[in-house]
């Protein structure tokens, strides 16, 4: 395919992408069938930025901010206190799923958003959308997306792959925006689930998660609920996205190490890097094999 | 759009789907949006016979014999005894999610699969379609999928609308033979779920139901939850289909009013019809609406 992948400099990085898709698609060894092509992709870090917080945290965190303002005696309580006080290894121990940190931020998620209907959370969630502005880069969030994967998500679906993004943050958070952001329907994201009642003819959030959280292990185990199958292509950058790397055909690990650009960290990926090298995964460095990083990077629209 | 229901007669069902999907799919106060176009159909009475069980009661069945002969042990209890003593009530009372039935049969499903891979279980699922038949059809099940539905699954796909099938039967299940029979990605099976649990690298069935029962207003939960939608059109027959169908803009329910091609009978569904009467649902006679019932009616191929 001329055009494809055209924020993608040439390197090995966008030649094993072309390959593997060239192989997936053609009579050989490395044919898959067309019902077979899933890929999947985490969203924070991976589709876009997640410094100095996943911007699903930003949401949130304005939400309990609000709620302490309306009832002073949750302050002391976990998750409220550690956003008073911008206690960022708190929130850290939930990626490793330290039940001391899921827990109270389980229970805290509940009475965010338990009674609420989709049209009433969709809504908060487009206010912040409108509004919120990543720190350093002084954007909203959702412009802060990666145009290179963008390209990767047309080539795949150009090449019969159904792309479907699996993140251990909130599934319908990220339903509100998939279509204008990323180009897929909202069946085809997969994340961390809260459970919905339907009474009198409506839709309403009860507040349980089900189906226990989309990271580690449960994302694979998410991804074969949604479509029954595991994915063929599947790109991740953190240690809580191996397990998803591990069980499909092609791999590919996205490495922040553009401080200019966007971020430089390994923290939350050093297992994740290793496993790359042991199992041959392809390594994506932003700095060095993107040409463009955001679809608008000479400044906000 | 000329051919399409092409094995629908002329007549007041086929020109209100015709009349929806027409004013669905042009600018006017019927418009829907393409991402909102979601269609939902029932599995068992609505796209396949369910006389005089659902298929998949015949493969669980024979299941639970062979268990039954492994160990005798199991024949005094629930609901194995029902099986054996052809005990059609018992199962009966599953449709109105009687605890007393639920809990046993939920039990039962978790002890014949957990800790079975999908392609143990796909394999058993399949050697059940190859063998199994429907007592007065005389051919195996899925031979016996209502052509006039799947001409409207083209028609609605041909309108950009993402069909999904929701029965409370078990997705996993129905997913084995979604693609070749229905011409649906397994993405687009929805039902009663299978707990999975990812370890060693294989995705292991765990034996737990999760999110509860696929039936009454567990249809809308489970579209919702899959696709983040309610459904713009549905199909049902039945009873526990009447929350789906109040939740969509178009319902249509199929009457089985044809003894000499299929069966005929209203248990289950007079709850359904009379809905459909006071709310002005398009009902789908077997007998007068469709000239064709089955794709091979003329015999075995």
């Amino acid at each position: 395919m001329t055009g494809a992948l055209s924020s993608w400099k040439d390197g090995p990085a966008k030649q094993a992408i072309l390959d593997f898709v060239a192989s997936a698609t053609r009579a050989g060894p490395g044919f898959v069938p067309v019902t077979d092509r899933i890929a999947a992709f985490d969203n924070d870090g991976t589709l876009w930025v997640e410094q100095p917080v996943p911007p699903q945290f930003d949401f949130q965190f304005r939400k309990w901010a609000e709620e302490v303002r309306d009832d002073p005696s949750l302050a002391g309580r976990q998750p409220y206190k550690a956003v008073a006080e911008e206690d960022a290894a708190f929130f850290e121990r939930a990626a490793t799923q330290d039940p001391q940190v899921v827990a109270p931020l389980l229970e805290a998620f509940a009475r965010s958003w338990a009674g609420m209907t989709p049209e009433e959370f969709e809504a908060q969630v487009r206010a912040w959308i409108a509004t919120a502005k990543q720190p350093k880069l002084g954007r909203p969030y959702v412009q802060l997306v990666y145009l290179p994967m963008l390209e990767l998500f047309d080539h795949l679906k150009a090449n019969d792959f159904r792309v479907f993004v699996c993140s251990g943050g909130g599934r319908d958070f990220m339903r509100v925006f998939a279509e204008e952001t990323w180009g897929l329907h909202r069946e085809n994201v997969i994340g961390t689930a809260s459970a919905f009642s339907y009474r009198d003819g409506r839709i309403i959030r009860t507040g349980d998660v089900v189906g226990g959280l989309d990271l580690g292990p449960g994302k694979p185990e998410h991804i074969f609920a949604q479509t029954g199958r595991l994915p063929v292509f599947a790109g991740g950058n953190a240690d809580v996205d191996v397990e998803m790397l591990e069980s499909a055909t092609f791999a590919l690990l996205i490495d922040h190490d553009d401080p200019q650009r966007e971020f430089a960290y390994t923290k939350g990926a050093v297992k994740s890097l290793a496993k790359a090298a042991e199992l041959g995964w392809t390594v994506v460095s932003m700095k060095n094999d993107w040409t463009t990083v955001f679809a608008d990077q000479d400044g906000p629209p």
